[in-house]
């Protein structure tokens, strides 16, 4: 198909496309003259993945990138592909060193450790995990309900969502397991939004709470 | 103190500290010439919340302002000031009008009314979860755990994380119920990476998987 009939059937807009193209995220069509190129439909299924990756997942292109390039490299093991589409979907930035992410990082090493969760050294979760319960302290915030209530509401999730990916085809698991990831994160994101409300609802009926 | 001591003591720049103040997300301070003012210890202290917002929750500083505003406004219940932190953290695109929405909108009615959630119609949390629904359907993506399991996961927190903001001072409730959410849902993040880190490691001990 043409570009104009690969921006109809897909809903993204041809300049859209173009950007994608240019980007690196959407491999080129094949070439059938000096303007022109036709796309196939693994052009339309790669578009919407693109698309749910950016507009649900809130992925940048640049982690878009990475996380397609992952999907594509047909020698990458599946555990390493998910640990691209997790560093993805996981926000770090460049924590000051200061007490505060010392005594954190020992609360998350700690945590692992008691968990017995298999999470290398340098996983991007557990520098993120760290920057957050640091950035709280140094806030010297009021109590939140501590690290161990977050991992247990994710614990027995993660097992699930890992097991739900494993068939045959190798695309077909790739790509659902990274859509997994990055859908999954936005629909965890979004229900404990309701649930928050639910319990906000019950708890601070009156005005000021 | 000066523009300057500010910058030391909160770690962030001068330019990023008049960028906030032009932003309307940092109070101007107490002028004292024609090119110099005087800061105190509530700006340090909202430097450090703004910072902790953007820098380690993700938000943008138009949802940054959007929450600081809420947090100012006293005439506000807690229950609402709540709503806005949630609207921030909750990533709603314009999903497509299609079969795959309309299916996905009465999944999470029908999940809403069977938990017996009190959600507003038009809350952010429950248009995102039908918009990453309806993505994966669009997808034909292989089965996910299915919405129930992401709110049971995340039920029991949100009573933890909302029980636990309730203290006499309005500001300290304010500011902690706002962490809460935004570092809440980082941490969130940062250990389901981890725990599927640790569930994939099990299940996908072989290169392939």
């Amino acid at each position: 198909m043409r570009v104009g009939e690969l921006s109809r059937r897909s809903g993204v807009s041809v300049p859209s496309i173009k950007y994608y193209l240019r980007e690196g995220l959407l491999p080129a069509g094949e070439r059938t003259g000096p303007n022109q190129a036709s796309y196939g439909d693994e052009h339309l299924r790669r578009l919407r993945l693109i698309r749910a990756l950016i507009d649900v997942g809130g992925l940048s292109v640049a982690a878009t990138r990475a996380v397609l390039g992952a999907v594509d490299d047909d020698t990458m093991a599946l555990h390493s592909v998910l640990g691209v589409a997790q560093a993805a979907v996981t926000q770090v930035g460049e924590p000051a060193e200061d007490e505060a992410l010392a005594g954190a990082t020992a609360v998350v090493d700690d945590l692992v450790a008691r968990r017995g969760w298999a999470v290398h050294a340098d996983s991007p979760g557990r520098r993120a995990a760290a920057d957050v319960l640091a950035t709280w302290s140094r806030l010297g915030a009021p109590t939140h309900p501590g690290p161990d209530a977050y991992a247990e509401a994710v614990e027995a999730l993660a097992a699930q969502e890992v097991g739900g990916v494993i068939t045959d085809d190798r695309e077909e698991v790739v790509e659902g397991a990274v859509l997994g990831i990055v859908l999954g994160g936005a629909l965890l994101s979004a229900l404990r939004s309701m649930a928050q409300e639910d319990a906000s609802a019950r708890r601070l009926a009156d005005p000021m709470g």
